[in-house]
């Protein structure tokens, strides 16, 4: 399995981390340039054999499909069945890749989902698409692997679509002219998912009383109509990210009012990682609960690298075009120009990324806010957008031509993500001057975007403590005019490196609550290097504990049920029903299983935490029972005593 | 190493589980009853051959001791030497097992602490104690190793003491007769800990308004002293557990106007674990920051266990004493009495147990309230009380003789740790009667307790979804009278088995921050099993995030330094001193090394997430020293041109 470079002898601390696939560097080189051998690859080897793609389902799961108004048009979910007859049903972002029925083949790309809906709306033409050109890969890996990777994703290409001439292909378009899109249908069909199982959970009026959600201040409908999606992204509180050059795509929603999102990153740098781990990572995103996934690749081959991940997403995927076209400069961000990076922009848009994240906000007069900063500027973009700036003292290229960046997004519906090139990558520089100077910028790049009807997200911090937090989704309702707030974290502390998953879980499951609409994840990786498939899964676990949280929270209708499912299989000692309804089932029947591995024990009323004597839910059981029984008994006795036995006791005030 | 089963097979997930040593049960026998056989165990070793425990200093780091008033009162801090020259000082609770000029035998227990302050008091006397009996340690293993290490433990005892007839000999009580104990000195110092190196970090005062703290009600001084201790000691609103017993204490204190603290739980079950592996744990448990620390032992050998905990421990220990009462009544909960219970108490209190959890509060008509939950009564001691409270339809008689309880605890100086043994299982019982009504008898408990100026921490939950966590701050502050709130998690969703960590570190860092004064933590094995010294470590990890992201919220004073002190080594790349200065520093070490172990990186000026062109750092302070040269430049050209060439553009409004 492709890998890379190994860690130098026997950790230290005896963390248990799995061993990897040894790649190894020629000795003395320098790690940038250093051309990779896999020891178990065979030059001749074509991409999927030495691709390791988990395509089994879920415990105890299968795919099931919503329909829709058309036949075309069928909303993935994944049903549960439960070991009492029950069935519960999730929202499900794993793609094609869980549904045994569809043979894939990473060389074809996915299915097509949603051409014929952008063909019925006849507003879009093909066309040859732009010259592609050596620099877009960076020019440098000629080696035979690379070589056929180039060729077997020149197979996977589809003939690039754009709007006609005067046309507005964007959802937010479209929506505000009344048009109900089958995408704008399917996401609210997803958004409901099936609910008649949760009658068992959540029909108690007591229960429901007692845990009615807080949503501060959102508009979050008991069931989603199209016509509510319509309405969400025409005013712009929600985005449908989905290219018309990505027809593989499963749509999603993003916005307050609909169940918080995650993101999760992928992508190379110059040290390290490949092409195939990169697909590998995407696949595996997705089945661990991605909504989105960003390539963030800044190595070689960034170009290819792309197709193949794009034509094998089921989900929305996005990019940093700035990244690409440093590449392109050889890393001089002085030699950046708009030329340049308006011809990436195009590339990007014709392989069909969903969404740009570019740092328009990040204007020459704020720089300097940032140098009595701990941590000056963390952001990749934003650092070499900076340095442009300042290197020409002039103002920020992608603010001076943004509305030049509108007309390309709403010709293949690229959605913005406006970045937060000054965020706080420190609690010492949080809510700063430089990071809310951004902000309102973003508010008026809105502004600028809506009026070309181009779908907007608002990025956000970063390392905020969590008093400060409240601050940042105040601020970003009053200056973006509730455009989606989609936050990195935040970490509220910075003490944790290896951990930042979960201090940052802190701060997102907070602002998610607050209304933030995606989260993006951070791994344990954070500060520390780049991200492997195991460290994907922990930040996935960690941002899905924290939408959720969120979700609950804010009273999303449903989110609860699966929660009281869980501890309805708790409390009658269904494990397998516990692990099924889990968020990661593999680990939690692992753990179960390192003290307790018996079949036997799958249903044993206790667990190596107490044992059968102290397990606190058999004792309830019993509680239970005798407590019906002796108050049906003191009952009669008090009867048949005239009522002279039994006294009730009253609870104390 | 001893060790207990291994799991079946390899883990379907490809978890990074490290390999555990294994431990044979007889083929068919049942897990309850079968003997350990451990593969690498003669009976002959001594113990301290069979343990495994840490005693390296950390990275960079070496133990100092802040001089008291008195030459037998010094409080131990770990000093971190960063590469350029600083010196960073931390709070530390690793014990003399990190001080490397003091030698360790478990067999003899840790040094003498605080006999003499006990002793200098002279209002106690030592006495023979209780009789020691079979039951104490369930009377059921008799194999030579076990008999050998009862022995040993024999070794390790020392006489205990008692008040003498009529005195009280709680901190609160001499807190307020207007004494302050060395105990209370002791802590004063350790709070504030030492803070000359801080002036770098906390002097600028645009960053001190800009991150000022919201303690949301607390009253944190700026320097703690030995009579601001006293005041909230004698008040109620802060604990120092210390029994005269436990001589090898150093002392800490918990209260909201005090640094959050975190508990770790250790101790076996029926099913699994043994007196090495506990005593391991909790050496392991202080290491990674454990404040105090829970022997929640149900399983064999209670008595003999607590002895090599207690002897070893530098930190308060914990105990649910209804648990041995069990044990002794061969698990038949309808068979405890008070006089048992009496004894176990006292028993205990012999050993030096520093803080009891007490179900006093479960009362009988509470019970009912409990049957239409979904997870009914998940406390482990809370079941067992509510089982006798049922069968014999009489009173909680932990409620009904809590007085004499009372006079137990003020002969020893036990703190109570009242039970919320209706705590919530989920987060649809959360916040329900049942567990509101205990709490208000929580507070009742208080009152009394307070007459006998015995000290008094208040359970809390649980399992509570976010926006239900305000309420239970809220109400246990109005029921409670300020007694110290020491909550498990809590929990903010159910459906993350194998992640409870990251679940409940989201609800323990909010009611922290909102005036919780220790949170006990959840292991990522949470309703699966009993943890490892793995888990402990990942349950401290995230708890000790939890507790600092709540002391950097409520603006505690120093709180922010160290994060601050961690971004300036990240910004100047100073890895070797990132990672000294994290909560974990061997993992942040071992996860950059994965992918740049060579020497030479570790003053590299990028890491492998971005590489050397992208990396944000590095990029920053290229800008940095073009903007000062650049605005140095065209400050000079717009004087020389009479001030024509350089017109300062205005940001945004």
């Amino acid at each position: 399995m492709p890998g890379r470079h190994a860690g130098a002898g026997l950790p230290a601390s005896g963390i248990h981390r799995r061993p990897r696939s040894t790649v190894v560097t020629a000795p003395g080189a320098c790690p940038v340039n250093a051309p990779e051998t896999h020891l178990s690859d065979l030059p001749a080897q074509p991409l999927d054999e030495r691709l390791s793609l988990t395509r089994a389902p879920f415990a105890a799961s299968r795919k099931a499909y919503i329909a829709g108004s058309r036949p075309d048009l069928r909303v993935p979910v994944r049903e549960i069945a439960l070991s009492n007859g029950e069935t519960v049903v999730v929202h499900d972002t794993s793609g094609p890749y869980t549904d045994p029925s569809v043979s894939l083949d990473v060389r074809q790309g996915l299915p097509d989902v949603r051409s014929r809906w952008v063909a019925d709306r006849a507003d879009t033409e093909a066309y040859a698409g732009r010259l592609r050109q050596a620099e877009d890969d960076g020019g440098r890996d000629d080696n035979e692997r690379i070589a056929r990777l180039r060729t077997e994703a020149a197979a996977l290409q589809r003939q690039p679509r754009r709007a006609v001439s005067g046309a507005n292909v964007s959802q937010m378009h479209y929506a505000r002219r009344g048009i109900i899109t089958p995408e704008m249908e399917f996401v609210a069909l997803r958004e409901n998912g099936r609910r008649e199982w949760m009658r068992d959970y959540i029909g108690d009026a007591e229960r429901e009383q007692r845990l009615r959600g807080d949503s501060l201040g959102a508009s979050i409908p008991e069931v989603i109509t199209p016509e509510f999606v319509r309405q969400e992204v025409a005013r712009g509180r929600a985005v449908i990210p989905a290219n018309i050059n990505h027809p593989e795509l499963e749509p999603t929603i993003i916005g307050r009012n609909f169940r918080v999102k995650v993101n999760a990153n992928i992508g190379n740098s110059a040290v390290t990682s490949s092409i195939e781990e990169e697909v590998e990572k995407l696949v595996w995103s997705i089945r661990w609960g991605a909504d989105t996934v960003m390539d963030l690749s800044t190595g070689r081959n960034i170009h290819t690298t792309r197709d193949w991940i794009l034509r094998n997403s089921p989900v929305p995927i996005g990019t940093v075009p700035i990244y690409q076209a440093l590449e392109k400069v050889g890393g001089v961000a002085e030699d950046l120009t708009w030329a340049l990076f308006r011809d990436t922009l195009i590339e990007q848009a014709e392989q069909g990324v969903d969404y740009f994240t570019i740092h328009a906000g990040l204007r020459l007069p704020f720089i300097p806010m940032t140098t009595r900063r701990r941590t000056g500027i963390v952001s990749r973009g934003g650092s070499i957008l900076a340095k442009w700036c300042i290197t020409h003292h002039r103002e920020n290229f992608l603010y001076t031509h943004f509305e030049e960046i509108c007309d390309i997004m709403k010709a293949y519906d690229v959605t913005f993500s406006l970045g937060d090139g000054l965020r706080p990558g420190s609690a010492a520089d949080a809510n700063d001057e430089a990071q809310f100077a951004e902000l309102r910028t973003l508010g008026e790049l809105t502004q600028i975007a809506w009026r070309h009807d181009v779908q907007t997200l608002i990025e956000g911090p970063g390392h905020v403590p969590m008093h400060l937090i409240a601050a940042n989704m105040a601020e970003q309702l009053k200056h973006c005019h509730e455009a989606p707030f989609y936050t990195l974290g935040p970490l509220t502390i910075d003490i944790a490196p290896g951990y930042d998953h979960i201090a940052s879980a802190i701060g997102a499951a907070m602002i998610g609550w607050m209304g933030t609409s995606m989260l993006c994840y951070v791994t344990p990786k954070e500060h520390l290097g780049l991200p492997d498939r195991e460290d994907v899964k922990q930040g996935l676990m960690a941002y899905k504990i924290a939408a959720h949280a969120a979700d609950v929270a804010k009273g999303h209708p449903g989110a609860r049920a699966r929660d009281d499912a869980m501890s309805k299989a708790r409390f009658e000692f269904r494990w397998n029903d516990q692990f099924a309804l889990g968020l990661d089932p593999d680990t939690a029947r692992d753990y179960h299983d390192e003290t307790l591995p018996k079949d036997a024990a799958k249903s044993a009323h206790f667990c190596s935490m107490c044992g059968p004597k102290f397990c606190s839910m058999k004792i309830t059981q019993d509680v239970r029972e005798y407590a019906e029984r002796g108050m049906a008994q003191k009952s009669a006795e008090f009867k048949a005593a005239g009522g002279a036995f039994y006294v009730p006791i009253q609870p104390q005030p």
